[in-house]
């Protein structure tokens, strides 16, 4: 899939909103490609095609992650977490994409993980601050992003966790593990 | 090991300070193990011990966990969360401490962990409320305690977490999932 493809295929299957959303990930996700160096196509596909299940009802996104045999811990998890894991699945199965690193970053968009590649790194970022977004503390993520895409991430991955903490909501352990990660990797540990 | 010994023994190896704190505990954790219907000399024995190592220094700890065999990855948290393990491993050692129940409450009462039973709840939540604490939010979890052990130790478990991630300190894995786990339970879950 190339991303004029994947741009028409977004654009038949998510809300104006989302779509909007999605091409300004894209927008956001390249500058920091070029930036970080990064592999400019895998971060243009997979922040475009990041979001592409989140307009499926519950039902429909619970009965994938059945189908696909993916963990079944996913639906002891908010209903939120479902679209990312899914998304992956569907492209490997029906759009025969088979970069990983393009899989990995849809898939892990949400949650993050403890091993993030670069290029999910910066698709959890841009995600997090593409101009549209006006989250409390996401000026800071955006400064962070200028100079360290992993203290960027970190910092999003914090304000999420406390964000969720304040609501009393259950917390994904990826999401725990990643912040864990990336702020001994900051602190120069393991 | 009866509770006069127990008294005797942290009389004589604690700071003044820490043996009235941990009788403090033991006070607190007396009355909720009558609350609970929790087995009291478990809850006295596992009290009056539980900070029994805080005051050797990270060298001695660091020596012990590598005698004992403890899981190295303890070392790569913070060492604050390092005497609980080492003293349960010395009272089975050097005392003949054998109830699991209370080597347990000893070994967890920093971190707490998923799977913990009502004498480890009770200690870790006694060690938050003892009537010397002044934590922001203590008196919240002083309430909640009256009423519904599991509603307290969660609440004492979130202040920590969002404490420990505003100062961007690594959270241990226990605290996490212990805090995943008393949610889930509250909202009835797994």
């Amino acid at each position: 899939m190339n991303d004029l493809e994947a741009k028409q295929l977004i654009k038949a299957t998510l809300s104006e909103q989302r779509y909007e959303h999605s091409l300004r990930v894209k927008e956001t996700a390249e500058i920091l490609a070029a930036r970080y160096e990064a592999p400019i196509d895998k971060v243009i596909l997979a922040s475009l095609l990041h979001d592409y299940a989140k307009g499926q009802t519950r039902d429909q996104l619970k009965a994938q992650i059945i189908d696909y045999n993916l963990s079944r811990d996913l639906l002891d998890y908010h209903h939120e977490l479902w679209h990312g894991p899914v998304a992956a699945e569907i492209f490997r199965d029906k759009y025969g994409l088979e970069d990983e690193a393009v899989l990995q970053a849809i898939r892990y968009h949400t949650t993050g993980r403890a091993e993030m590649e670069l290029v999910e790194i910066i698709v959890f970022v841009a995600d997090y601050i593409e101009p549209g977004r006006t989250i409390p503390g996401v000026e800071e993520v955006r400064k962070l992003a200028q100079d360290n895409i992993y203290l960027a991430a970190r910092e999003a991955q914090r304000n999420t966790i406390i964000y969720l903490l304040k609501k009393n909501a259950i917390i994904h352990p990826d999401s725990f593990l990643a912040y864990n990660k990336w702020t001994n990797k900051i602190q120069g540990g393991f």
